[in-house]
């Protein structure tokens, strides 16, 4: 939090809003964990045989987990390598960042509510519940991304192929995770994969936007 | 944490003063999606519709998290404003901002509790709760305010036109807040469109205090 | 993390260590929250009333979280004073520190079993055993100290006297905190009591020790 | 966040992957807590001996958070220095920085699962799950480590010293891990020792590698 020189107070914005930012995706990804219930296996026995079978039984929290995580590392990695083309804040990107958070931090919602659900009957709606809210999450990035490469906010080493790339990648977002949306209405488990593939999309996005 | 000279050692101490408020404002905005429960619809056929129909009889805790989300975030950005005018910490601002942070951190459990009772005949008390542990955070602040805005501690670049609408503009946060406490005896939702209203006027005032 | 100069790498060190400790410390004073349990009051009526009688029959577990928060902060403000006297890490401070961090995690426990017995016959094993766990922090944190301060582990700019107060006014932390263990045996609250007391006199030596 | 000269952007870098690290060791390090269970003695008469023996009761909880919490802080200690001999990242090391934190993020669970059942007859298949996590992670953290020591990311003032022991005394976690794993088929007990002597291995490690 040194101001080393007044020509550059703009830097130290961004570095609270980023140092915030990191904190807000760092719990969100930890939180995770909670959803994860130890099992009850005192009534049927209690052997080690039965306690093995109830955490293998488990495994939809375990895939929750698993695409949850990984769809908010990718975004904070990106979130990251978008900040570093920024070096002013105003109100408007603080406000596109605070709706981001907000859906960050909603995740382990959806995620408990898919990991409860999807080997009952209700899979479908749990999935699609899951899927809507990454819809929002993906609006919620777009706009982020159309509030920080404003002009006045760019920093002068911005580069112009990032810029257009990380726009090309990001705008399938909404339509990408609606499709995965919609998909839960024929299959719960078709949906989560289409959401494990568009993690590893953006994942292969930020190899190419990095090594460029 | 490096000195760069030994000539500025109080940037520092806000330094680490900042980092911390900035840990506990990220928890508790993140630890608010832990009041939502996943629903229970094993015993009411458990069809996707029953879970897409649980899911929207959520909304209390979903409006609950919105509110207090923004609430809190907004806090954190004029928190972040105020700071970069001062230099200095001492025992008193120190003990102003714990209090602020007690605040802060306890905000998840009226907004479990509002969202438990918005729907039932306790409402109006689960909103005058909400609503009174604003009204005492804003007195915090305000506390806050004239702690860190003392002549010793303030940087020789602080902004006496920032100090002057950041004192106007939350002198009206306890008799505000106090306001939806006692509207609440009314109609709980008053009192929640209240506070929503509040933490949209802060928005706006640091749009302007930014702009300005 | 920049390295500016290679003649400074030891205050680097002390840099993440105090990172890492105080993301412990905010994570470990905001979770003090998650104790609270919202009252449920729709088997008696469920009136504004009996929900308004219900919060304030949570007050031990107010009580407790305010008590823990405070004594928490506290001893986040000397910890980071601390460490501004100090230079370098090794593996004893580091075993040390963790120890101390292994205390604070520790502390929403004991916090937890205060506010759930502190209105029941079990009160006064509930307070001792609260008490207790600050027997060991004080000890751990008396370690720390000494791990801190030890000569080639200083800072050029040390404060001898700043040394000095710190080790006299921690070095009475172990025996109080086993005093209010002991007058748990007698009386829950009285333990309770010296608790809030121990908080409120470290609070005025990091005032003496600021402005010395 | 500043960016001090454009000729050393890589620093950054690693700068922001050890922030969000370190948020995410410290949170699940803090998180541990929430395994302990407040103990339920109103029906066993509630006395003061009653709470007494119901929470000492509680120790495999308490040994469950002390494993994990050294094991999960040695690790923080030794991903900290090998971060001091990188200064570039890439989506490499990203990756595979993203899969030990998965891991590290996970520890709260298995340590709940060994918690709960170290007194139970399921008491082997909880330490084989508990031993078993840590397997995983430890292969994440070798895979971490051959990531992060790739010639083009490591930084000019890197200990060549420092990979070779880091290298050596991280290779027998995998198979030391495994045979904790093993020892749980013949007792839990034997396994969790196991689990202590290799932290405590680690942790000695980190003492020669930071002295030499």
């Amino acid at each position: 939090m040194e101001e080393p020189l007044p020509e550059k107070p703009p830097e130290k914005e961004t570095g609270r809003l980023e140092a915030f930012s990191d904190g807000v995706f760092a719990i969100a990804i930890t939180l995770l964990v909670l959803e994860l219930k130890v099992p009850d296996v005192a009534n049927t026995g209690g052997s080690p045989l039965e306690l093995g079978k109830a955490l293998l039984k488990e495994w939809p929290s375990y895939v929750g987990l698993v695409t949850s995580f990984f769809t908010i590392l990718i975004m904070w990695i990106h979130h990251h390598a978008i900040l570093r083309n920024v070096c002013r804040t105003d109100a408007w990107l603080h406000f596109a960042n605070g709706c981001l958070l907000l859906g960050i931090t909603f995740v382990p919602y959806p995620t408990s509510v898919l990991a409860s659900y999807l080997e009952t009957p209700a899979a479908k709606m749990a999935a699609g519940f899951y899927a809507g809210t990454f819809v929002v999450i993906a609006i919620f990035f777009y706009l982020f991304i159309r509030a920080a490469f404003r002009r006045p906010l760019l920093s002068a080493n911005a580069s112009e192929e990032f810029i257009r790339n990380t726009f090309h990648s990001y705008v399938v977002g909404p339509p990408a995770y609606l499709l995965a949306t919609l998909a839960a209405a024929v299959d719960a488990r078709l949906s989560l994969g289409i959401c494990t593939v568009l993690w590893i999309f953006w994942a292969a996005t930020i190899t190419k936007n990095t090594q460029s």
